[in-house]
């Protein structure tokens, strides 16, 4: 059940907007102990911990060439006609996101571009466990591929048997990756930022995972390394109106909740009568679903706010910036243009959550707790450095001569000034 | 002078790569009690720390739209000039990187496409003191401008009379920047990301500093406001061979060399002779310049390193990753696809480091320390987030349907699966 809060003054958008923090210890001091002891130890830290927290019959890290090349006999045919669907999808969605070189002439005898080169070593982070995310790998592998990365290593816990899931090992057969190592939790942090004999040091890493790789990847951060971006609890936010689908809307409101308890989902509406049909509804839906209990925790911390006026509505959701945004109304697409902070936007009455969760195209790697407001969802920028490129005629030069002088004398770096001069002294010598 | 380096081994070159370290003392707690101060006493602490760093002479925070207004007749008429005459470059330059939205099909009634939205609230900070980098105003503004950020906040510290610098008012005002604060330190990163009376709170902050700016940066970079990139010293790295002009690249040299005792200019070199020669060039032009002393420290730090083999030359060059790179060669055209790691770079002889500084069009906020591996220059994206949207007609849905409930409940997400369902459900329902 959702609690509504009707009208509420933009004084109270900071609290309404505030995403629910699990209780817990801070991890901090451990993960800088798991940090420093897999730089100290390497490859025999990773497996004590793999032994420790994943599976006593962990016995190498190194996923064999082989066991990649066979996963696709270890998966359901179905499993494996999906993700061969949901891939092209995907590539095909970033295809478009690699930038051309543009060459432009700012002024007469100055050329300038911009040339996208792929970041060439990269750690991509899949979480484990229950639920082994090889969609994640898809969302992240693609445009790692797209924007020529050469070197792509793949972390991610092995299961009880000490294995890694046969799904997260055909895509990354599918990708062409052959560095995958059965390491989890900060321990594939440390090992993807420091190197270790088996793994090899990266200059980024991506992926989410729990409060542990979290932490690790904020420390490292700091240390020589970039990171996608800051990871949170993920969530939702859906608007309705007359004309949207009460059990629709449950449904969706529910497969966010149903990911962890300290997920937030919230409901903004134009009117009271839809939330209250919304709620009947998640009410009949929720006991058919297995992870009821997590989604029923996860809906305790979630509202339904409503707004009569849709102008202020939308103002709530860019303060709000949510992961994702589904509206899920009749004018959606006249809707579409107020919105300034999201991650991914879901338009109309047939476009869930969960299709951009595996298979429109679109990725499914966003900023939540509010980062939508400054940060885009992984994309190929990601995976890649724009380096510009300048190169400048002697005609050029004199014409700009000038005013970087100018310029460089008026900051006081004279310096600056001088390896223009000296030039322009040089090509005015030998005109006459 | 360079000391020469011949043929270095590749096992040397993490240590050749090391930047120079200034010794000082750690500032984290002063930067951290600073911070504390301007979230507990806002506009009174930074008027106590703007008098006490900056000038006995400051009255008030919020520079006067009318001083904003006038300030271009209290410049230089020449000044003026150039800087509306590099405004145009770099506006000309930075218009292209805008994206346009792009509808894919990825699968008939799956839509989708992303679109580019500034970030509403942006911070910028530019040095002041001995040298106001106003060419960092426009470096800044213009792309935050041509991103549509909706406020955008100048903040720089006050002159000795307790004035900001006219040439950064005048590209404000150029700009229509109305929000400029004689604000400067980690008091003015403390005001951007918790807000003042006077100072609005952003979700982003850019601009270069010195070591208390950049540890401000660092340290709230983890409190929910995102900032450009990690920032260090200025750096340059040339590449030569028999065919450069050794005059030419001791200027270059020199005007990297007097930023900063701590930066650090390289010099890559196919072969020994012609760095004798632009040792000698240097010996003869460091006398006359204003920062000598500066420049003469600096270059200690430096290096020639020389490799016959160009290949070898490049593999280094990117290994080092350079903010500034100057292939000042006949064939800079053809090594310019070598380039794997760079913030920008200057092809042939008349491409001098200082005409990117300042006019060639090109942003010089550019990721230094070996930051170029994996960040790229400040540019329009940096002032945007690309939003992705979907779009799925019944058809669509019908369509892949099948592959995102197989994905879900391979992945153990129920609901996701469901909120599926429920919709293919009503379409086929309506449809008998």
């Amino acid at each position: 059940m959702l609690k509504i809060v009707n009208s509420p003054l933009s004084s109270t958008w900071d609290n309404l907007c505030k995403r629910p923090l699990l209780e817990g210890e801070d991890c901090t001091s451990i993960v800088k102990s798991i940090l420093q002891n897999v730089l100290q130890n390497g490859d025999d830290a990773l497996l004590k911990y793999g032994k420790q927290f994943d599976s006593e019959k962990l016995t190498t890290i190194k996923v064999a060439s082989t066991v990649i090349e066979e996963s696709e006999t270890n998966i359901d045919i179905g499993l494996k006609n999906a993700i061969d669907s949901v891939y092209k999808n995907i590539y095909k969605f970033h295809s478009y996101q690699k930038e051309k070189e543009n060459f432009i002439t700012t002024i007469e005898g100055v050329k300038c571009w911009r040339k996208s080169v792929g970041i060439e070593n990269v750690g991509l982070y899949i979480p484990g466990g229950t639920a082994p995310l090889f969609s994640t790998l898809l969302m992240l592998g693609i445009p790692a591929k797209i924007a020529g990365c050469k070197n792509i290593s793949v972390c991610t816990p092995a299961n009880k048997n000490g294995d890694v899931n046969a799904a997260i090992l055909y895509v990354a057969k599918k990708l062409g990756i052959q560095n995958v190592y059965a390491v989890g939790g900060a321990q594939a942090i440390a090992a993807l930022t420091y190197g270790t004999n088996s793994i090899q040091k990266v200059d980024k890493i991506f992926g989410p995972g729990n409060q542990f790789v979290t932490k690790a990847k904020q420390i490292v951060s700091l240390q020589n390394v970039a990171i996608d971006m800051p990871a949170g609890p993920s969530e939702v936010l859906i608007y309705v109106d007359e004309t949207s689908n009460p059990s629709f809307i449950a449904a969706d409101l529910l497969s966010q909740a149903e990911h962890g308890k300290d997920s937030q989902v919230i409901l903004v509406a134009k009117n009271q009568k839809i939330v209250e049909e919304v709620n009947n509804e998640i009410n009949f839906q929720m006991p058919s679903l297995h992870r009821a209990e997590i989604a029923m925790i996860a809906l305790e911390n979630s509202k339904a706010v409503v707004y009569e006026d849709v102008n202020v509505a939308f103002d709530f959701i860019n303060y709000y910036a949510p992961e994702h945004l589904i509206i899920a109304t009749d004018n959606s697409d006249e809707l579409c243009s107020k919105v300034i902070n999201a991650g991914s936007v879901f338009l109309g009455h047939y476009s869930p959550e969960s299709i951009g969760d595996y298979a429109s195209g679109t990725n499914h790697t966003l900023p939540t707790n509010g980062y939508a407001k400054m940060y885009s969802g992984v994309s190929v920028d990601s995976f890649v450095k724009k380096i510009t490129f300048q190169q400048v005629t002697k005609q050029g030069l004199i014409s700009i001569a000038n005013t970087v002088e100018t310029m460089a004398n008026a900051e006081g770096l004279q310096a600056h000034a001088a390896a223009v001069s000296i030039r322009v002294k040089q090509i005015q010598q030998n005109e006459i």
